[in-house]
């Protein structure tokens, strides 16, 4: 037994050791270890071992603090004071149908704000804003920092893959985070996605933490305190953060899926939309246009008057797309309909992401392609009335083995019931 | 966040998260990871991550049964059924001047057991028996399994480096372990030594683990534990076996590094040596006769007659060592001497541990060569008198600049007082 490895080891044996044993990491040990995981001196399958033992034993406000500040330090932190309006970026959490970036990155640069947002692609059920916008013919992710300034600059609004230089240690750890069962853990959660965001420079943030069975966090307690260190760890990098905690028991709209939800987006865009989408995107902005300052945007004006949509079509046009092509429309399609009368009680979220993921609207592995077409439509919501014979979903696919795969199983998604369902909440709390 | 992968992610994230997550991990479970890790499906930031949730969330007896046995299961478990003797081991988890394994071997062996000991190298503070034989010059570890079963026919004594064959699931998660803090679980320990104890083929095995400062368990509440999971692991596959628990808050003997170790296992051969390496040698000698079934057996007198002493030179010479041939000296010598009067109250095994490996004695990393030579020296052992100025510890290196980093504070591993301290006991329980 190595029982001398406390003298004899590396110091990533030290730094795993004190926070197996229930410690706290000191400054310098997660200034060395972030550092040395990223250029390579610190192994994968330490760093593993030390995100286990941090999801078990916690991390202090303080250690996260530090940790995020490093994950910054690991790459460049943008500057954005040559895009002369105020900055401010939205990130959700992930939630099932949540396509609210696409209509409100536009409507609240078409108020006045610059939205800088950097977003992931998605892998599992809850979809990447990136492939959902890649469904438009021509669109590209790609942007170099010069022409992300500029249209910043111009437009006000950019959704672009976030490159390689910003806080490259996050990239690496989230990627072993995923195949290790360690994303879980709240300290890493909330670094991981705050150091992106302060690293790419927007003034404010509004945080949209998800809640429920189709979220990464399915009980308001976990939620509220990862909303709370994220707005603690925005206000310690002078970052102006605020979060909203909203449901995620039901998906977001009608439609879950890549181009079914790009299509969705633009009819919000058009003054239209589903109520839900509609409500939580002018929230969002009201909250974006708040912190930056912006008090006296009238968000909703802008969706009825087509200035957010122009600035939607100017955002796609800037980055290749053409934002009047048709988009793709799956081959395959299959309806689930309803087998008594009645009301929709439930959607559930968590179903009906997975189903739009083995769809093929989602991927297993980073480097598995996507289906722009497939995915799942919502035919009935929570509330609506149903007969017998009703369509309540849609399953929409490229091959029918991909319907044939979803089938069993996909009608318990939806709940029926004898009375209409109490009105829920879409925003629970606010933190900041 | 990829809240998916539990529908996503390969079988490892599932079978982590259900460690992670305080479940038990099922028998399929168990039988693939290992199996799946050892030809290189599961990677080791995977198998890190379930150490490090094994470590912290425990394994229920069952768990570690299956563990143990699929480690066995992916090799080979030797067949000693043609060695004609009955045959018994000893395995130590490790303990600072633990040369006992040197006589002791050859001792049961000279009174009619056969000894099938595959052993390993040091890494840390409390050496290995392969690193103390490769001190006598021309001793060879490397054993095909021919040549082991045919020393262990003619000769009863083997001491050799355990295989590729036997339980390399163990092996290669022994060495991510090192690397990854989590070597201190007590399921991945017990599974560990047991896994290859039982693939070597002995018919029954006793263990001497050790308990105290300069030991890998420092409280006798997890040293039980150990002794118990490995001796109902034992059990469970037919090897009889039984547990001591001993004292390891002061070095056996008089001798911590390599060639120092053997010369002093020498004497205890020849009928002299320190009385409690003496004592531990006799009680080990003892439990192992008996386990084999050689209750008539008198091993005092085996060491008195010179047959313990035949059979060493034998087993030496059948590995090309030559047992006449003078061992290496270290070129650097440096006396610690008493400051006062007194009484030797205690000297403490890791800090006498960790001088010998940094002079020289161990290897920090599996690749280091080590020093024969190198180690320290007792002049005084707890109990005894000194007056100023007499020799309490020799420091002994190949080099001047190895002395002088470990003399600082070197002379605190001396505690010296004004009474004579109480005997202490060397076996603290029994457990079989």
């Amino acid at each position: 037994m190595a029982a001398g490895s406390a003298q004899v080891g590396p110091t990533a044996v030290d730094v795993i050791r004190t926070k197996r044993d229930g410690g706290r990491l000191s400054d310098a040990q997660i200034d060395w270890i972030v550092a040395a995981y990223t250029r390579g001196d610190v192994a994968d399958e330490q760093m593993s071992a030390l995100a286990m033992a941090i999801l078990l034993r916690g991390m202090t406000a303080g250690e996260i603090a530090r940790w995020t500040a490093a994950m910054i330090a690991s790459g460049e932190r943008l500057d954005l004071s040559g895009v002369a309006r105020p900055t401010v970026d939205k990130h959700s959490t992930g939630g099932v149908g949540d396509k609210i970036t696409l209509p409100l990155t536009p409507l609240v640069a078409a108020c006045g704000a610059a939205v800088p947002q950097l977003s992931g692609r998605g892998l599992g059920h809850t979809g990447g804003t990136l492939d959902k916008l890649e469904a438009i013919p021509g669109w590209r992710a790609q942007l170099t920092n010069a022409q992300f300034v500029r249209q910043l600059r111009d437009i006000g609004a950019v959704v672009c893959a976030a490159g390689d230089h910003l806080a490259p240690a996050d990239r690496k750890l989230y990627a072993l985070r995923d195949v290790t069962a360690t994303v879980e853990a709240i300290p890493l959660i909330a670094s991981s996605i705050m150091s992106k965001k302060i690293a790419e420079g927007t003034e404010a943030l509004v945080l949209d933490v998800k809640v429920g069975t189709g979220a990464f966090m399915s009980s308001v307690a976990d939620a509220r305190e990862l909303a709370r260190t994220m707005v603690d760890l925005g206000a310690a990098h002078d970052v102006r953060t605020v979060a909203l905690l909203t449901d995620m028991s039901t998906p977001l709209g009608r439609t879950v899926g890549n181009a079914i939800e790009v299509a969705e987006a633009v009819e919000v865009l058009a003054g239209g939309g589903p109520a839900d989408v509609v409500e939580l995107t002018l929230t969002l902005a009201r909250e974006m246009l708040d912190a930056a300052g912006l008090t006296d945007a009238d968000p909703a004006a802008a969706l009825r008057d087509g200035r957010a949509m122009d600035s939607w079509r100017a955002m796609i046009r800037a980055q290749g797309g053409d934002p009047s092509a048709p988009l793709p429309v799956a081959a395959e399609a299959e309806l689930i309909r309803a087998d008594r009368d009645g009301y929709v009680a439930a959607v559930d979220a968590r179903t009906v992401g997975v189903a739009a993921w083995r769809l093929g609207a989602g991927r297993a592995r980073k480097e598995d392609p996507v289906s722009a077409a497939a995915g799942v439509i919502l035919h009935r919501r929570p509330g609506d009335a149903v007969r017998a014979g009703d369509p309540l979903l849609e399953l929409r696919a490229d091959t029918p083995d991909r319907i044939a795969d979803v089938l069993p199983g996909i009608a318990d998604a939806v709940r029926l019931t004898d009375q209409p369902p109490p009105d829920g909440d879409l925003v629970i709390e606010r933190i900041g």
